[in-house]
């Protein structure tokens, strides 16, 4: 039988030290995007630290309070449940002023107002850093729950969106490419859009979840598509064969990949933070979507489980080099 | 009509800033030790930063784990609720090692086992600093909840264990004068522990729940017995009476007071991180209880409701000075 060890060469310094903490604790939880408590309620908790998750010189305080609910409430989102309530810790470092609490609570405010979720309470504190620590609070989706355990060989694997904008986005505020674009709504700021201001994909997971149940699995690719494809094959004890040439990338992100001189799918697989979710779903399920066209279908196809215990990469059919996680980026 | 105003002068500018919070994101659920959600659970959070709430010259990570969970658990226990769940996320500094972690974890999972609440989920990132953040989630117990709401004209004011005794331990600490009574069970080590390693008073807020049910008013004196007491006095709209002399405070708080050259009521009022109880309870719920003896009951009382709008002081039954919350500590 495969076990999760299989993918032990495929995880990185802060998954192994994880691995460590739950064998130090016997937390039965832990391990995938939320905790789904006795009663059916999902908790998930992420931390956004100064110089790490963000710098104040490239986002505006209120741009990243936005982000902050945005990717907790993403965590939900990738188990395809419903957000409530949400509880915000800030870290203030000296000459935080009131007028910075409120620049940041506002953004925070607003994000949490467009998906309806209350802010329930939190805590304020000194530190030498800016540091937010949210935790957020949801409901099982009525239709089911979608965990990264449940992938069978056979499924066909799916993701919403484009990868590697926000790697894109991140590129073009160090570079200074960013001046003026930045409050167009139109296309050419859809990189810069996606790092600062990304979009927790709550109604598409919804929309899967009336689909399949909970059947499949589901995550969100929130530190890069390959992490993605390496918890789900892991925990799932599945293979994947993907076809790298079907993973969405944004023109815009390989215009500005060619610019920086990077290679756009190495952006979508290891630049992470573009919040997309990333699913598995029964071949025949995903046939009758299909056939209802793709209009409403916020999915695309981009891989296939395996009874395999590898991850194996094509691109435009063939043979394509493995997963390399040391590309990608780590908090720790 | 009394309105919390009434108490303005007696705000600390930590609770200023979260009242402008509440007001900026319209969260109704902030402001007491737990938020209370509509399924009747119970969610707190608190964050630990190095050189604000503790120092590692000091203490052991073991010791910073421990009382990260005790902390929390005890936000739980000033609603008279049963914690379950804890979600632990932290911020490590460069240079702290697997071992580090191994420590700190150490700490908070025997706590956690101590109070039977299972490690839930978490989350580890970079920073400059140690910071730890935990959300603590628990039930509502069965027999109610009790909040800082409560309190009514005519009840009795009481408290849990003795006040002071943290800031006593926090002095030995810094003065050098603890070294050899840290392993000791006996008293002596007293304040030492009451400072290292508090114990959140769980079974005793059940006890006083199961005697009052919902009625009446409960919080943890986390930041001072005098922050417990305006916080109440504000939130139930209450006046408050409060005979100084009666405040329980340890022989040995008062014996390294003495050689502080402090005033150990001052430490009790607001030295804080007693993590004692600070109830109000209907006089003839209080006085039956009391009629049972004084085996079992784990409160003394310590003053009364009054329907004015002040917090009135004496010691040894003359007018004292009034609280000045400029002497708290201030975690901003």
């Amino acid at each position: 039988m495969r076990t999760a060890s299989s993918f032990a060469g495929l995880l990185t310094g802060e998954q192994k030290i994880i691995d460590s903490i739950k064998s130090w604790v016997g937390g039965n939880f832990i391990g995938d995007d939320c905790a789904v408590l006795a009663s059916q309620t999902l908790v998930s908790t992420d931390a956004l630290v100064e110089g790490v998750h963000f710098r104040r010189d490239l986002m505006t305080l209120e741009e990243i309070g936005w982000k902050a609910v945005a990717v907790n409430l993403s965590d939900i989102a990738a188990m395809a449940g419903r957000p409530r309530y949400l509880f915000v810790t800030v870290c203030a470092p000296p000459g935080f002023s009131q007028s910075d609490f409120r620049s940041l609570y506002s953004g925070i405010g607003e994000c949490a107002r467009q998906y309806r979720v209350s802010i329930a309470g939190g805590d304020i504190t000194a530190s030498e850093q800016l540091m937010l620590s949210l935790t957020v609070i949801g409901d099982v989706h009525e239709n089911g729950c979608l965990t990264r355990a449940g992938a069978k060989p056979g499924d066909v694997v799916i993701a919403t969106g484009d990868f590697g904008a926000s790697r894109a986005g991140l590129w073009q505020l160090l570079s200074g490419e960013s001046s003026g674009k930045r409050s167009k709504e139109d296309d050419a700021a859809h990189a810069l859009r996606k790092h600062i201001c990304p979009v927790p994909r709550l109604s598409e997971a919804w929309t899967l979840v009336g689909k399949t149940g909970s059947a499949g699995a589901l995550m969100d690719a929130s530190d890069g598509l390959a992490d993605a494809l390496v918890q789900i094959a892991r925990t799932s004890s599945v293979g994947l064969m993907m076809e790298l040439g079907s993973i969405p990338i944004h023109e815009q992100t390989k215009k500005i990949a060619a610019q920086a001189g990077a290679d756009p799918v190495e952006w979508a697989l290891y630049g992470g933070e573009d919040y997309e979710l990333v699913g598995c779903i029964d071949a025949n399920v995903w046939g009758e979507w299909r056939k209802e066209g793709a209009r409403g279908n916020p999915f695309v196809p981009i891989g296939i489980v395996t009874d395999g215990s590898s991850i194996d990469l094509t691109r435009h059919g063939s043979a394509a080099p493995p997963l390399d996680m040391s590309k990608c980026f780590q908090h720790l």
